[in-house]
């Protein structure tokens, strides 16, 4: 267990968010690659219904997670791995092609494939009484399997997207599984051997077990 | 001028595209970034009608740029950009905070702007005909203003978003470039003025003419 209410390193969470959201909001990528690392980090949980507006300061739209590292202040859950992942060979190798390939990566996993993944959740769920969303589902779903298909290519037959594991698997990982429950990776068989060997990892289990433990009940409302 | 055969970066480019791309496809940034600070960089131009199957050995989704720095090659418009920010401080300041911030915009730019920009892409262009993209159409103008407000907060009365000009507004300011026909920026004064400062660069105007003179007349269908 790497929360320390003590620690340098502080991740802002929410304190609460709806059963469908947990273990999907972001703080738990920068949990992930403390937990890698064996990096302890303090939690400082906002209000999911009433973010504080100071806030935005740190975040512009209001979404966690905000990592502070001893008064450096930054969002973007991928900013947050890069800076997160200096700190160690595990998360950054130093070799010049590993870096090159895992910077590439990380943005690869937060540009190009979670914001198609990010429209069928609008889709699926926030707009699916709409019109549009019927309309649009099948084009979408056709452009995800594509890129899917392309990024299980890329991955050959490694274990890895860089060889060894390292921060740009947190990331993939992380997006890939918004698209477990609809289905689409369990088209394509790497990709998912892939995802089950990451979530597969102990410290990945700890900052789940961490972000579910960090939700109060009594912040959201009643079920 | 900074293209040269003979410079030891290489930009992956296309040989052709439709008039309407021509100024907004993404070798444009880290021109751009090369331009800033003097980099010397060689054109590699492929054929946009016929990818060389190469290609997706170092492009998982076919597209560019690719930067090839010396035998060390990578994807991804962030990474590169962060690639050659490395290299000089006029792109990723070496204060501990700037760096951190820098680091948060590139990301912004590439997750949480541009997404957006390039599904209203799909809703104007690639599907206007397709009844779901009228649809659409209104809820995802209302979002991306509500991004672009938050954006236009965030860099309040600064010139650039990280105080001084660095890598992070080459991200930023090519993003929002792809929202000014849309009539998205003009809303937004403090935006537009930001953008107009960026791309009045001497740096961007040689990049995009580097990009123009590029394309090959004979290399796509006849007008």
């Amino acid at each position: 267990m790497s929360v320390n209410p003590n620690a340098k390193i502080e991740i802002t969470a929410l304190d609460w968010v709806p059963d469908f959201a947990r273990g999907y909001v972001r703080d738990l990528r920068p949990r992930w690659a403390c937990e890698e690392i064996g990096l302890d980090y303090a939690e400082h949980l906002i209000s999911t219904l009433h973010r504080p507006a100071d806030h935005f300061l740190f975040q512009p739209w209001g979404q966690v997670p905000v990592l502070n590292d001893g008064g450096i202040r930054l969002f973007e859950s991928g900013a947050i791995l890069l800076h997160l992942a200096e700190k160690d060979a595990r998360l950054m190798p130093h070799d010049a092609q590993a870096r090159a390939s895992t910077l590439a990566w990380v943005f690869a996993a937060y540009s190009s494939i979670e914001p198609m993944l990010l429209e069928l959740g609008n889709v699926d769920l926030f707009a699916k009484d709409e019109e549009w969303a019927t309309l649009r589902r099948p084009s979408l779903i056709d452009f995800i399997h594509g890129r899917l298909g392309r990024l299980e290519d890329a991955l050959g037959d490694k274990d890895y997207l860089v060889g060894e594991f390292n921060v740009a698997d947190i990331a993939m990982a992380t997006v890939l599984k918004g698209g477990i429950e609809a289905g689409l990776i369990a088209e394509h068989a790497r990709l998912q051997a892939y995802l089950d060997r990451c979530l597969a990892r102990p410290a990945y289990r700890r900052a789940l077990d961490a972000q579910l433990e960090s939700f109060n009940e009594e912040a959201g409302p009643p079920a």
